[in-house]
């Protein structure tokens, strides 16, 4: 199979390092197989039906560093979910290609397209290699410590809640922040990295693991105001009431909700959870300044919010995958490396090894935040959470401080109050 | 006067450099003033009548290296707007702790409070030195090139624009990006300074400078959609139609507009208006996938996105405030000093120098984009305003590439369409 082509391809939403990943593949390839062709499918398995490829060979390697470093999905992403008929045409466009091994870059649903296309590959006797290299900013994907473009997003998280902090210590009040995860609560979570003092926000964190009570929401809100004077939420978009029900979808009822290819509900793009929450808080606590954001896709695209180790273990799931799809057999006339989905495990503090799961163990599954990362009031992290997720964060994180100043004796005392 | 009190205090949205200009007074002033005592009033003019003062002379000089380097407003902020009485209590304050000098950190609206305190302080015959110190993110104060806190903001602007419009190549659709800027344009337009090759995005900018119309709006976007399949806007918070009615506020009709106590409508906070945006978008042009993000506190307080030469300025401003506050007399007997705002002008590409302009020229008035900044469009900005505000946007600018891999030949041709 060695001279057969290499097609590389990017599927589901973007990332910060998703590009280093499919760098990745390419210059192994290169290095691995000297006369190698690499072709990338442009938009996913769509542009494989569709015959849209660029030669990727046709790079230089400066512009490939280059595209590494910039977020976005180079070769064009699509949430196209093949069925039996599209991938007949994969095979029948791969066997005009004469293309032998598949890598597709992306993360649940991705991953659940790689199982579908080898299994009816084998099916149809076509010969094809396919590995499925992991990529989300939900961190979602089991069998993975954690995932290329989680860690990345978890720092513009962090950041963000440091930041939005010091504006509520500013200007005192609530202010909520809605952050993507539409099961896992992971990216919310990482909010509570961005605390450095005893008293700073994310005071409250709701994540999608745990049933949300308006109710209760507000009854927290009002015990962490009465006490501090001021309020920073971090609330995950895929929050839902305990029949399942997401608590946007209750909000947006009647109003033509969408879903993609993959029945997923869309909560992202809308500000309407943040404005919704805050509503809440006005009308029902009385609270006069009362703000809310939704971070959107700034959390996931934004230019230049990268953590170093993600990049580098990013750009090592794709070498990694040409190595297991080029792997020696493990005895004589066994075959070249085997089909399957490269996942990260954490083997030191902190050090990563990579190894190759079946595709059935990772495809359509949803990995969640594990009990013991979860606080017992449901609203906030453990330390264990902190632990794990602060390695990932990477090294020179902007560093917040306050001032030590101390107070000056009052001589008129005429305050009029705050 | 040069043994009494300094008192200094931030008013206004915080920004990502204003305690730069704070630790800027604070070290001048010691430099300046060997035995100098500096105050610093807490949540601005309100921590004056409170008597809320800690004292910065009880500060390490390292410390307040690391809170310049931090964005928010460290010794609290205010939106309060002193009226004849409060000024009155403000003296008494004064008074009773010796303070003859008051630098205020602020926008617009600080600008007037200083201003107001100046005249009342004058008519009461209390001797005090009012210096105002240029802040804003929505660079709208007149007699000042820009100021200090917009190039920061700006910089995150464009930063969230180049990823917004990677991720929008990566999954095509629509994208509308809401941005700060009450009557002044200049941080929207910013995002333009986000482009690089010739189709990136913002395809389309809407400014408060312009009116705004719901029927061209949706005429531009489908003329972009129908080029290109994808269309990145950026769209300012203030935008208004004909008669000067914002577009958030036609929205939110009836449902309990906020105004500040300087009258200003709430416009920050809330994502109806991308909502708002998108819908229309959907409904009347037939767009599937239409996104919107606002991006709200992000801009303003995001940690670790920051021009260097804002930094730098800001700091100065600091500096040359006290430098303003303690001149020598101009004439043998004449005063020390005097009351005023420092602003930012440029002499050269690119150097800027600083001056002292009359409260009154700048206080309570708006600056808004110059027409030679804007497009004749009226959905663009010029060369002219890329040039002015590149230099702004400071050093180390992550940069965006692209794959340039040549297309490969189709060999069946069976594509489905995209």
């Amino acid at each position: 199979m060695a001279n057969r082509k290499i097609l590389v391809a990017q599927g589901g939403g973007p990332t910060a390092v998703i590009n280093q990943s499919l760098v990745g593949v390419v210059l192994q390839a290169r290095r691995q197989l000297s006369a190698g062709v690499v072709y990338g499918a442009r938009h996913g398995v769509r542009g494989i039906v569709d015959e849209d490829f660029v030669d990727l060979s046709q790079e230089t390697t400066h512009n490939l560093d280059a595209v590494a470093a910039t977020p976005g999905s180079a070769l064009g992403s699509t949430r196209d979910k093949p069925d039996l008929k599209y991938c007949q045409d994969i095979f029948k466009v791969m066997a005009a290609h004469d293309i032998g091994h598949f890598f597709y870059i992306g993360g649940n649903d991705s991953s659940d397209t790689v199982r579908i296309v080898s299994e009816q590959a084998q099916a149809a006797g076509y010969p094809l290699r396919c590995v499925h290299i992991p990529k989300t900013i939900d961190n979602d994907l089991v069998g993975n410590d954690h995932t290329p473009g989680f860690p990345s997003a978890a720092r513009f998280v962090a950041q963000a809640f440091t930041g939005a902090t010091l504006d509520n210590n500013a200007l005192p009040g609530v202010y909520v922040g809605v952050v993507m995860g539409r099961h896992a609560g992971f990216l919310t979570a990482a909010s509570a990295l961005g605390r450095k003092f005893a008293d700073d926000g994310p005071h409250l964190i709701y994540l999608p693991e745990r049933d949300f009570d308006i109710t209760r929401f507000l009854a927290d809100v009002k015990a962490v105001y009465n006490r501090l004077g001021r309020c920073v939420i971090a609330v995950s978009e895929g929050i839902h009431d305990a029949a399942g029900q997401p608590i946007l979808a209750q909000l947006m009822q009647g109003q033509g909700l969408e879903r993609d290819a993959h029945g997923n509900l869309q909560l992202s793009g809308t500000g309407a959870l943040a404005d919704l929450l805050c509503a809440a808080i006005k009308a029902q606590l009385g609270i006069k300044r009362v703000r809310g954001d939704t971070f959107g896709y700034l959390q996931r695209s934004f230019l230049g919010c990268v953590s170093d180790v993600d990049a580098s273990e990013a750009r090592e799931v794709g070498e990694r995958a040409v190595q297991f799809a080029f792997a020696p057999p493990a005895r004589p006339g066994g075959q070249t490396g085997q089909d399957g989905s490269v996942a990260i495990r954490r083997v030191g503090e902190y050090a990563v090894d990579y190894v190759l799961q079946p595709l059935a163990d990772v495809a359509g599954k949803t990995r969640t935040m594990e009990d013991h990362f979860i606080s017992a009031s449901g609203h906030d992290v453990t330390v264990d959470f902190q632990r794990y997720l602060a390695p990932l964060l990477g090294t020179g994180l902007p560093q917040a401080q306050r001032l030590r100043a101390q107070a000056v004796p009052k001589v008129l005392g005429l305050g009029r109050g705050v």
